[in-house]
């Protein structure tokens, strides 16, 4: 097995965030549930942002923080994804290509704009996020450049693709193409209702043996072991994969890996702005350690490095420097 | 003449603010005048683009940012300015909507995309911006709503309006159309090179009586004087104007009106983030002491507590409650 080109490759519903603050009361009575994603069509998706707050417009996309947090550490990265044509479509691209990932899936011109997020940010820093998936749910087995699939250490796949039919085909040639050359698969689960309307694909990927290192929140790995106790759905999902990151939130997060279980804390933050991308962020962290081959401890404590610092701004990308704040676990 | 229906009507050049961090080395590089305003063409724009950091976009423009904050503090404005109908646009519409200020404008499909100013911002705070004109180029006499004109207590221009051609057109009637109708004139020179470019006419617009409120920064007003103390120039320009207003940064700003000069301190902040907009938010919260008839001193002072929060976070539009910020000055 040549080296990998590339430490990950994420791939994922290539989205422009537009960010604007809202209250608890604006998300009740838009009939919205606080900290999760829905999806909305383009009717929708215009209704919605008629009543929302003045915004600001940041890229976006889990597998695409992903991919820029672990470019911000110094490692390779590189995206696809879909875009369409458009101004959305051009921020997108200069904002990954400005934080050094390799993003080189042409733009579709299918008369579907880029697609973008409605995600209000209550005071207490919660996201609950609205997305239009236009172009996103386009992206098709055919874009993917198989060479720098089978040239990557780490393919990395978020749950919101298993969403449209379309990347879901693409999701899971990608998966086969990294696992025949020998690189290892991660998964996120994305969310809590992601995993509701697609248990079964996702059993079928980890219950396959497709996944060797799986990302969850409490929610989601609650979920996926279909218990309402943290420790025994861990117990339970754990031995199906080679390494299994639980995030917590301001508990911390967890990673157990050949029966052996780490905890970590969370990293203190001064005050939380916008918790958009945590787990995106904490993802990059722990993807950057297992691509540098720190051990599981450094690898959770990268995690929470990472999304303690997207934590305290708007917006799911980096602003700060993650390479410096992470010392001597990014050298 | 009836009672006003908006307190401020602001006109100026509808741009999208696309901001990014960026070194002083890098300015020196690309050959950019620290705290200037350039105009860029489509292939500068693009090249400069390229170069650039990952960017946020937010809605901007001086005289949409002035609106905008007016209508914070809980005045009524309005806007006129050229949006193209793209993504661009309809962010740039939403969030003036969303801001609560009336902008009836409509977008202009003339093969241009709305424009936007890639803001270069250095660690201290301050910023370097580079305007593609675009689609606001186009404002043209036609597409004034006359009505809206005649019924605003204060039309608000911005100098950078004199740059393109057809513009200034605009300005030029909408100042007829005010005065006509016996209402007040409020100009900002914006900027030090554009009151280098437009000298001669803006020193028409100034001697010929048609400016109540002249805004100027101090280099500003040292162009426009044509000498290198501020004392001087202050006393060359305010016999021209009614009210003329000067801001000077950190050393606060000051008003002449009647022979009596009011100076106020600037408003402390705990951390200048990103300058952008302080001139407009000062102007937005002078122009509301006028509209709702506070003395002199209370408008400068509205002004700097509007600029002092403008400058402590990204971007040009109020994120905390001006209104609120403003206590019983917006009572």
């Amino acid at each position: 097995m040549p080296d990998p080109r590339l430490d990950v490759l994420c791939i994922g519903n290539a989205i422009v965030d537009v960010i604007a603050d809202a209250t608890d009361e604006f998300l009740a009575a838009q009939g919205l549930t606080k900290d999760s994603m829905r999806l909305v069509d383009a009717d929708e998706a215009k209704r919605l942002y008629d009543h929302m707050q003045p915004a600001r417009e940041v890229s976006g996309g889990c597998a695409g923080n992903t991919a820029a947090g672990i470019a911000a550490l110094g490692g390779r990265a590189g995206f696809i994804g879909q875009v369409a044509p458009d101004q959305l479509g051009e921020f997108y691209r200069h904002d990954l290509t400005a934080a050094r990932v390799e993003f080189t899936t042409p733009p579709a011109d299918i008369g579907v704009p880029t697609a973008r997020s409605m995600i209000l940010v209550t005071p207490d820093g919660h996201r609950t996020m609205n997305t239009f998936l236009g172009a996103a749910q386009e992206l098709s087995v055919e874009v993917l450049d198989e060479e720098q699939i089978r040239d990557s250490a780490i393919l990395y796949l978020e749950g919101y693709l298993w969403d449209p039919e379309t990347p879901r085909y693409a999701m899971v040639r990608a998966i086969e193409i990294a696992r025949d050359a020998g690189r290892k698969v991660a998964f996120s689960l994305s969310d809590l209702f992601c995993v509701e309307r697609h248990r079964d694909g996702f059993t079928g990927l980890i219950d396959g043996g497709r996944i060797d290192i799986l990302f969850a929140n409490e929610a989601e790995i609650l979920a996926m072991g279909g218990v309402p106790h943290l420790d025994t759905a861990v117990a339970a999902i754990a031995p199906k994969v080679e390494t299994l990151v639980v995030t917590r939130g301001a508990a911390g997060a967890l990673a157990v890996r050949g029966g052996e279980r780490v905890d970590v804390p969370a990293e203190p933050v001064r005050e939380v702005v916008d918790t958009t991308g945590a787990g995106d962020l904490f993802a990059a962290g722990f993807l950057y350690g297992e691509a540098t081959d720190k051990s599981l401890a450094q690898s959770l404590r990268l995690g929470a490095i990472c999304a303690a610092e997207i934590i305290q701004h708007y917006g799911a990308r980096p602003e700060a420097d993650l390479r410096a704040l992470a010392g001597e676990l990014a050298a």
